[in-house]
């Protein structure tokens, strides 16, 4: 068909774009699982949304530079769609949307967001979010239940030194109140609070004060940097909060999760309260939190979330509150990579059946039965099968075993098996009858395994 | 915050999109995952490609109908990308920007993609493919690896009663030179013989005579209308093609692959030589098939695809041969709902432990213990904490145990165990101490599962 297609297209991607090769695809779906299986072990279910959505939808809560991030466009129909900015927007869609769900809702999705973001270490134009969200439950239990499936996901994944972050959006408007801020301004505020460890001092001293006048600038950086063990901070707020109801709320509030935290045999120690902690997005009405593994700041907030009792309202008239947790995978991926948490899982086949044109037919009978007793069995496919490149194709695949054949072993009830060493070269080959032969080939595998 | 958006965003769905929620979610897992253990019981790998691409990567190969149905657009960077429209052009794109990659190179991708095409059952705009592909092998093993993948995951999910249908391009190939038919023309042909279950009668001859002529159109409906056995089909397509170089190497092909499956043990009535089966891209160069679910014909071709030896070419300079198949896990899916095939594979909790005002640190804590345990466990986390709504949010969930909790109970030791029945109302309930709770738990739902 191509012989006069002569010019070639460069195979490339696209920049902020990444292609997962079988051992980074591996290692990624073992870091999904590990999460799954905490989530899963709570009662969550899972739910997948399309990607494509009406633009209107997406677009929805997010401020002018979600926005202009957003992958946008017109579809052959003439809708104004949009690719799937993160999970939360679609979550609230499911749930205003379908009303006969049962509430509480407990749902996990995992799935690629878009953003057309300046790619940088960890971060991408296309990744994947990892959120648990629990809709229809205003209660306290919620919450602590969502700060304990990020604690325990943590502790599965191997990140042994991290701090969950938390605070509550009514403690901050507990802080606008006692610093004489207009409610008016609670987003700019907040969204500048978020900012404080992203841009200079200096920066944020101008920027705030334009915002909110130098008293008031005062008094939150005051207040943000209250620093101490939980029991302190929350001695502190109380007595600067005194009548400042909504920000009393917000303290009994922190008090009952880590009281729950508590009873469920959680470190403490790990989740620090932390006043600047805000979160960027406009929805938040509670508990808010961010994940920092303190052996790679560098890679910001991991797990991070909070409660927003009043999005799907966007979609339905009924009030229906909500909290949820978002991991960006590919980000704590890239960080658990550099801290060389991954394990080095290939996932290959337990053993490699030769081939050689004398008698493929051997072959294709010996890896058969074995499959049959639910080993996984390559047989080579390929076209130069000399020994050599069959035994070197094992090695580079990290495929532990190889099953020498040849002319009438099935008769002669004899199987040679060499075992592949981490030095190619180095390797053993015992001989053994088929009724041992698979036996054989997962001793070597678990032994593999244990070193 | 919202106080005053009263104008709701309609919660709704772009035409040809669906959602996946909890039940349907996890039985197409449960589906996905069957397959999964069949590819890799045969060593395949996982590979993830963007859902991104720029355009002339995705479109270098496809027709202009293709063309028109790819979700393409131009981004922020004023770069002309498209959405990803099947796996196998990435897949190709993969062998040939990594040509460090082992070969044979066999991987499976899992993956969503897109298509601007009119809905109809089974058929959406957004839906998943599950391809498997060898790349670097031009051996038969690999063609008949290939089948035999299809056949043993058709087995595996509990479809028995269906075909694969296998061709030959060569053969058709053959048929071009048995017609006359010049070999410029054979794409155009093997369009029109791809169609001919779809169209009617007097159209596919009207259509083909204007490209061939009516002799040549004569001897093709001749051709694509031999029946028979395997055995028979065979006999006469030799006969036919005596000294047809191309058309023989297309038998010698095809025997080949019917004797290595008949090697694996495969049903070879299954396995059906079909000289109308063409499919219709322009790529594939030797074996092609498909796959019919006899039961739910309706359905079409399930798995598909065949060999490709020139494709890679769109990209390197470098000969590399592959083969592959891709099933279409939606339709696939809405075949077996059908066909009731599907598990109720509901995935819910073990158990939910209630939660009441007055004791809701006891919850917490008998939940822990029993997560510890290795079991699912739910806290029940609503704000109606009357009994009734917590057995009806079990009973909705099939949570088939629910632990009522009461005060003491830890230090009473005595935990009250209530199994839900098919008939909400009609539940037994025990009396036990922790030390049995989890395998009391345990027996019950092992119970519910064979029953």
């Amino acid at each position: 068909m191509q012989e006069n297609n002569t010019t070639k297209i460069n195979p490339r991607l696209l920049s902020g774009f990444k292609d997962f090769l079988p051992k980074q695809k591996n290692q990624r779906d073992w870091l999904i699982n590990q999460i799954k299986t905490v989530y899963e072990s709570f009662g969550f279910q899972p739910l997948e949304t399309p990607v494509l959505e009406y633009a209107d939808i997406l677009t929805g809560k997010y401020g002018e530079e979600a926005n202009m991030m957003m992958y946008r466009f017109t579809d052959q129909g003439k809708r104004d769609v949009a690719m799937r900015y993160d999970l939360t927007i679609p979550f609230a869609r499911i749930i205003a949307q379908y009303p006969e769900l049962p509430k509480p809702f407990k749902r996990y999705q995992i799935a690629p967001v878009w953003r057309s973001d300046s790619p940088q270490a960890g971060r991408y134009r296309e990744f994947y979010q990892f959120d648990a969200d629990i809709a229809g439950s205003a209660s306290m239990l919620a919450d602590s239940e969502i700060i304990e499936i990020i604690y325990r996901s943590m502790i599965k994944i191997g990140v042994k030194n991290f701090n969950i972050r938390l605070n509550n959006r009514k403690i901050l408007n507990g802080l606008l109140a006692y610093a004489d801020i207009n409610q008016t301004k609670a987003n700019q505020v907040f969204q500048m609070i978020d900012k404080i460890e992203k841009i200079s001092k200096e920066n944020f001293r101008k920027i705030l004060t334009e915002i909110v006048g130098t008293d008031s600038y005062k008094k939150i950086l005051d207040f943000i940097q209250i620093k101490g063990s939980n029991t302190e901070i929350i001695a502190q707020l109380k007595h600067l909060f005194l009548a400042n109801e909504i920000g009393l709320a917000g303290i009994k509030e922190i008090e009952e999760i880590l009281a729950n935290l508590e009873l469920n045999k959680i470190e403490l120690n790990k989740i620090k309260i932390d006043l600047s902690i805000a979160r960027g997005l406009d929805y938040y009405t509670g508990t808010v939190f961010e994940t920092v593994l303190l052996d790679a700041p560098e890679f910001g907030s991991i797990f991070s979330g909070g409660r927003y009792n009043e999005l799907i309202g966007l979609f339905t008239n009924t009030d229906i509150p909500a909290i949820g947790t978002s991991v960006g995978i590919d980000r704590l991926f890239t960080a658990m990579e550099k801290l060389d948490l991954l394990p080095n899982n290939n996932n290959s086949a337990s053993a490699l059946v030769t081939v050689f044109p004398e008698n493929p037919q051997d072959s294709l009978k010996v890896a058969q039965k074995l499959r049959e007793s639910g080993l996984k069995i390559e047989t080579y496919l390929g076209d130069k099968t000399n020994l050599k490149n069959q035994l070197s194709y094992a090695d580079k695949l990290s495929i532990p075993v190889v099953i020498i054949t040849f002319p009438d072993q099935i008769e002669k009830d004899n199987y040679i098996v060499k075992k592949m060493g981490q030095n190619f070269g180095e390797t053993e080959q015992i001989e053994t009858n088929f009724a041992k032969l698979a036996e054989t080939i997962k001793k070597i595998t678990t032994k593999k395994d244990e070193s």
